[in-house]
């Protein structure tokens, strides 16, 4: 193959009791990019479609995940690569924009050299365009872009990515803010102590949502779907949290949280009729504040990063 | 049925990066009881054999459990149960002795009246048992006691006890120091804050662990088996701990842990003869230090409470 398309997809990460390990991809929201062999070694970003970001390969996510793979790779390949990157999740929604980018450079460039890397490997390429992005050369948006459904980070040293098993009946809907919040201050606020008895809610709450997705059950998900550690700290920087979660909550969802470090709220359900039905409460309470917001419907992803 | 025999099993609670939440149950470690029907109302001990522990039902965690299911019953059961207990659990190891005796009496009740009871319904009756033995009604022995296998406490508020499957290859080496130590100063000693890495450390190695027992992935159970928590803080209290982990981790175990608030330390080990070359080793180790102690060798229990 000389040039391929893919579609690169947006994720939730911090999965409520999950903060920090575990993440999900989304089947409906996502990048294209369409990935060429060049004979001039290296890579190039010819074009990007929808926002306006860098082409330099050494500021934009992709070209440095790119680059990462293309140095792991070293004199047994002669060629380079082209980018052309259509984005359709807008920067800073806190639905993994930069990890889209970053997942989909590299798992493409793996696919058209007939998968030389593992999944891990790519994780690891992509956590360098993370870092560009962020400063942290975090996981747990690169992860499930690269394996789909939902992955647990349970390490970074050595990294180990545990794909789990996704309910096929479960539905995301996503509400997103159209306001900045500066991933400094969304970091800042947190504490860097909590107390040992919401540690022990948050493992519990973690072992349960995990025991949920193995064995379909979606009421244990939804009573996993909690997170009293980060989320009374971070929602205050989101207008209208609390009053978002409750209406989803009473509409039928399992659970609400943060996706991300914000301002994106997502919410998940069992089965699209009650994903939409949430999606619609949710947009009706939100439309009276008065700010601008996106809204998004989407299944759980079941692969990653994957050819269109 | 007028009588029965039951197996009430011991269990091993905190195991591991499951600090108060995750629980199992032993096969070949437990205490018989036998329970009759009486025409008299009430519960009476007329027998306890291989420890010296009260008769008065007031004062022994099996009679407090039985009056709690009694007590649930009211006025619709007529006749009393009569206990008589075979302890082969010592108290004070560790492995759930308390629970055990618990566990048994409303459990075999139960069985007795035909199963009025859920096994959700008979740990809080259990509970009212380890209230007596430790101040607290904690679920986290009584619970694998009653179901089997691993369970998870994921809630207190509402009780919600999630069991969760046991690769049939998994065995635990038990290591009873005979040494005392008091609950209060197992307690004392934890920190009632942590950091917050150190907990995401903790709830992405309970994930793994939970991911691994669903998967049978030995080695990823293996992996997940660490406390970085509670166990630095605890096995100080331990002579000989850090030595006899890091032999049974050499021998091949998947990991080790301590037992409850101790003094027993654990090694879970993949297959039965890992688990006896483990258990040989950590003996040889642990007879040089000078003290006086028991070992045990069981596969994991499929189920709690049984009878005989």
């Amino acid at each position: 193959m000389e040039e391929l398309k893919v579609f690169c997809p947006a994720t939730i990460a911090n999965v409520s009791c999950g903060f920090d390990v575990l993440g999900l991809a989304l089947a409906k929201v996502g990048d294209e990019m369409t990935i060429k062999k060049t004979r001039e070694p290296g890579i190039t970003i010819s074009k990007i479609e929808g926002q306006d970001l860098p082409l330099d390969t050494d500021h934009n996510v992709a070209g440095v995940a790119a680059k990462a793979l293309l140095q792991q790779l070293g004199d047994s390949y002669h060629g380079g690569f082209d980018i052309a990157i259509h984005k359709k999740i807008k920067p800073g929604s806190g639905i993994g924009s930069s990890a889209a980018s970053a997942a989909g450079a590299v798992a493409g460039i793996n696919q058209l050299l007939d998968h030389p890397f593992s999944q891990t490997a790519l994780v690891r390429f992509a956590m360098q365009g993370e870092k560009l992005a962020s400063g942290v050369a975090h996981a747990d948006n690169v992860a499930p872009a690269i394996l789909g459904g939902f992955t647990l980070v349970r390490s970074y040293e050595p990294l180990d990515i545990i794909k789990i098993p996704t309910p096929s009946l479960l539905y995301a809907t996503i509400l997103h803010p159209q306001i900045e919040i500066k991933t400094a201050d969304s970091r800042k606020i947190l504490k860097t102590s909590i107390t040992l008895q919401s540690g022990i809610k948050q493992w519990g709450n973690l072992g349960g949502l995990i025991a949920g997705l193995y064995t379909n059950d979606y009421e244990l998900i939804g009573r996993s779907l909690e997170d009293h550690i980060i989320e009374p700290i971070r929602s205050i920087l989101i207008p209208g949290y609390d009053i978002v979660k409750q209406v989803a909550l009473k509409t039928g969802a399992l659970g609400v949280g943060i996706s991300g470090s914000g301002p994106s709220i997502f919410a998940l359900s069992k089965g699209k009729e009650t994903a939409e039905r949430v999606a619609e409460k949710m947009y009706d309470n939100y439309d009276t504040i008065g700010l601008e917001f996106d809204m998004h419907i989407s299944p759980i992803a079941s692969q990653g990063v994957h050819l269109i």
